[in-house]
């Protein structure tokens, strides 16, 4: 069975070292995130993950969820317990606010215990995960009487939240949607329709369940700009927060597919269900993306979250398992042979790993911290740049870390070789389950066309050379030190690639946006690659500083210095090649018809 | 359910235009390949794997293989009436020689129908599949009396065969098996030991399974020098050719695995079963080497295959499934929405399905006339470099055809969206079943070092030399043609970047061979582009000169003009960053110790 151990110390080294939480204690929320509350809360949360969730990771993959003739459905043996402790843990309070009783932390604590939760068991952190988006929907656009009722439940995770978006003819394109709400006497709306692919979207956790559900009211226009967000409880809340009827709604059926069985994706059929608007009429859209930028984030750590502990898993193995000699004679001669740790392919392939979930988990939290100096600092001029600093990034999180992520956990399985395809080794799980990551919250495609044709573009630009000018600070802080300047160096040149592809875009997309979409995954590649480089480089810095105060921890910071330099040496010369695809512009991409997909027998 | 259409037109463009195998009439073998012949092959091949294999691919994967008690083994339903059509079919003769009862078609022939097979019923295919390796070993190295005890039952598929290498603690390091081989005073062995991923182990498609066992004599040395390969029937054959005593020999279990769930992949225990050398004493590795070669180019081919079927799908899916509109305007204004086929990032992934899968075809039909022509061409300097050619490319079919085929399936499901997560629209299937190639038959790593630590050193690097003369000669040819000038002139760029590689292993991994093992991943890469380049250039100079002479078919040409186009934009630019990769050689890769490898908590 494979294992999992919160990687708690490199969490800290973000946290205390690389962000320094401690050094804005002036913002509202950080003065309680002293080192010692953090670390306790992250040495707690991973043990918890690692203790109570991971054993339940293979049980779910194998059992699934089950649904019932009455349409109830029945979590994997385990599920319930664990849920049980996750509530009375109260890891979902982390970084709620206060006044509904969350624990009031910065943001970045709540995700490192989403980290670890979708590390240790992805399709259980579902459960809890998708309400932290409903949660964010409801505090921002809901109405005080609304936030009183659900909220607190909510947070303490008594009762879980769901996003209801999808419909069987349409997912991204949300202007399709034929689900209605008619409103009646009494302000509330009559919903009815149906929804697919709702991960969470029933399950024997929580005696409710409050899902948000996106649909048109009578004469709404024809388009995005024609949809609602409504509350549909699955059990009718009284007004004095008791449970009362049960709501016409139901779950018509379980998905089949390829992993995260051990979460219910539930087709929820809605037969005039009482609901209640959640902000304005027609601005459903917008309230929708409070739900989804939360959710993307998520997303994005999931990939970290799978890579993470498949790496894990590879090394163990890697080390254990014992074929053919090292390229360089043997490196263990009394053994009948090596183990495969000394081959240098294994070791790209960890390395891979280890240089990717690393600066991965650092770039997560650093956006973390930006939603909360966007939420918290002093001036608006401060919050609106970290606002545009994290619109910017979420694509980037969302889009590059699932399919690195998924990369990853592909070639940790490979380190496997005939054992990483058999069933109870646990490695092709992580592959299966990593894989949906790259599809919802918005396929990866739109993720790309969310950075290029959307993020770029804000305000002329600003978020974008915002981001230049910042990572040309830390080069240039860089250059001539020994140690950091060839890093610096080396993650210039990818900076200039993501340069010469941004104006490439100003110049040609203008005249023909197929050259903006032909390039767009490219570009979201580059700028990830370029991300993650940014994070090597200030990893190595803080690592320098440590080991020149003659830190106890040398193997760590010099460990941190040679994958920076692993990183710069095989990551970043991908952005120049693709620099070179985005050049290619549309022409070949879009030159042929449809005629010429055909297959001719 | 997915679908399948053999795509026969553009295997027939590759046979008849692209190698114009007419062309080889005076080759032994080939006088009997005329078109009308090789069509009809082609057409009623691709009938066959589309009608009868495909409809049950999905069945296959859905009900697996059973076990029951007595270790016999039932496929999956429908499984066995195929399998009984496939051998009054005679598609397993194709290309075997006339002396055993084969067609005596060339090589290429019967790799055309392995494409169709592992295509339509990848798991299906593998039954047969196996065999042809089997084949292959005691054609090479069997004595007459064995050759003509088992071939003819073997090609008519009456009796089917199997490969048992890995054992629970070794695959890639055959040195340390242990299955032992008692010799007997008739002359015969008995073989004691535990076999692992023993594909198509046990089954119930045909009354007898003739197993090619590896195993060591008393007294052996003790590495790869030590091992002989073992004739070991699952029912013994008397001297008439009818089936005599069951065998001591039976299938523990069968793995679950990630997929081709309908082949049984057996753990085969032989408890002093009945057995015959093969070849000398201690020359197993040899005798191995000749059904893995065999086998290699096959697995490449599934990389091919899976990457088809998830194409043609992918293709009807994005022409069906309306999303947004194009970023153009509206494709179809009287529409609610466009085709998302009218989507750049969704033409990406389907061009660079299309440009993959055509050029594999091309690629590896070219490499099967290549066998043709190491084993009947006229002279013997003829003959050797046609087998240093497909020794040099066999690592290449194999590695970068599944790695870069898997890429492709899991594109091809992304085009899905979340639709291709789930297990009833059959993309996942695909992912899973491709994933298997990059482990089987030698790990994808174990290829890179073949093809960099063995390949390229032969002869003192005589192939590669050879590979590289060839690519300049049709770049040369190429160059100042308005057409083909400009492909030409990028595949200059990736070959020059393959250049510069080799020299840059023959200058340093020498000093440090770790250098060479950090590359060769990249190094195989880098060939897998150039070697499909070409193809793409050839192609694209058959199609201009089609044109040219006013073919009919002019979409068809067109189209692999334009397609030549896409490749060389979008593949040719990842061999810069492959070499730059390689340049960094092994030092930051290899720089920690396992101790930094360590989750800290």
């Amino acid at each position: 069975m494979p294992s999992y151990i919160a990687p708690t110390r490199d969490t800290r080294f973000v946290v205390n070292e690389l962000l320094d939480l401690a050094s804005y204690g002036n913002l509202p929320g950080f003065e309680s995130a002293t080192p010692d509350i953090t670390d306790a809360v992250i040495n707690e949360a991973g043990k918890f993950c690692a203790e109570v969730l991971a054993p339940l990771n293979q049980v779910g993959d194998h059992e699934g969820c089950t649904r019932h003739d009455d349409g109830s459905v029945t979590t994997p043996a385990g599920f319930k317990e664990a849920f049980k402790a996750y509530q009375e843990s109260g890891w979902g309070t982390v970084s709620q606010p206060e006044a509904y009783g969350g624990q009031g932390l910065p943001h970045v604590m709540g995700l490192i215990v989403e980290e670890y939760m979708a590390t240790a068991n992805q399709a259980f952190a579902m459960y809890p995960g998708l309400t932290t988006g409903a949660v964010s929907a409801i505090m921002s656009k809901g109405n005080p009487e609304q936030q009183a009722k659900y909220l607190p439940k909510m947070i303490a995770a008594e009762w879980l939240g769901t996003m209801n978006l999808t419909e069987p003819h349409c997912g991204t394109d949300l202007g399709m949607i034929r689900t209605r709400a008619e409103p009646q006497a009494d302000g509330s709306y009559e919903i009815t329709g149906t929804k697919i692919f709702i991960s969470a979207g029933e399950h024997d956790l929580t005696e409710n369940i409050i899902h948000l559900v996106l649909a048109k009211t009578p004469g709404a226009p024809d388009s995005s700009k024609g949809i609602s967000l409504f509350l549909v409880p699955k059990v009718l809340v009284n007004d004095d927060g008791t449970l009362g009827e049960r709501n016409s709604l139901s779950c018509g059926s379980i998905e089949e597919k390829m992993g995260i069985h051990g979460n219910a994706t539930c087709v929820m059929n809605y037969d005039g269900a009482k609901g209640w608007m959640i902000g304005e009429e027609n601005k459903g859209l917008a309230a929708m993306f409070i739900m989804m930028n939360a959710a993307r984030i998520g997303v994005g750590i999931q990939g970290l979250a799978q890579a993470e502990v498949a790496y894990q898993n590879a090394v163990t193995y890697a080390l254990d398992r014992r074929q053919g000699r090292a390229l360089t004679g043997p490196a263990e001669p009394e053994e009948k042979a090596d183990p495969i740790f000394v081959h240098p392919d294994v070791r790209r392939m960890l390395m891979d790993a280890k240089a990717f979930t690393e600066a991965m988990r650092a770039l997560s939290l650093w956006g973390g911290l930006q939603i909360d100096i966007s939420h918290s600092a002093a001036t608006e001029e401060e919050r609106a740049a970290a606002d545009r600093m994290i619109s910017l990034l979420t694509p980037v999180l969302k889009g590059y870390g699932t399919d690195k992520g998924y990369e990853v956990c592909t070639n940790m399985q490979q380190v496997y070789g005939g054992h990483g395809y058999i069933t109870e080794w646990g490695m092709e799980q992580f592959v299966r389950d990593a894989r949906i990551a790259m599809i919802y919250e918005g396929t990866n495609g739109v993720q790309a066309m969310d950075l290029c044709g959307r993020k770029l573009a804000m305000n002329g630009g600003q978020a974008i050379q915002e981001f230049f000018a910042m990572v040309d600070a830390d080069i240039a802080a860089a250059k001539g030190d020994e140690v950091l300047g060839p890093l610096a160096e080396q993650l210039e040149k990818a900076l200039g690639q993501q340069k010469a592809a941004t104006m490439w875009f100003m110049q040609n997309a203008m005249t023909n946006p197929n050259n903006l979409g032909a390039g767009a995954h490219h570009y979201m590649h580059i700028m990830g690659i370029v991300a993650l480089g940014l994070m090597w480089l200030r990893m190595a810095k803080v690592a320098q500083a440590k080991l020149a105060a003659g830190s106890d921890d040398k193997a760590f910071y010099e460990a941190k210095i040679a994958t920076a330099r692993y990183y710069m040496d095989r990551f970043t010369p991908d952005a120049g090649a693709l620099r070179r695809k985005i050049e290619a512009g549309s022409e070949s991409m879009m030159a042929l018809g449809e005629e010429a997909f055909a297959t001719l027998a």
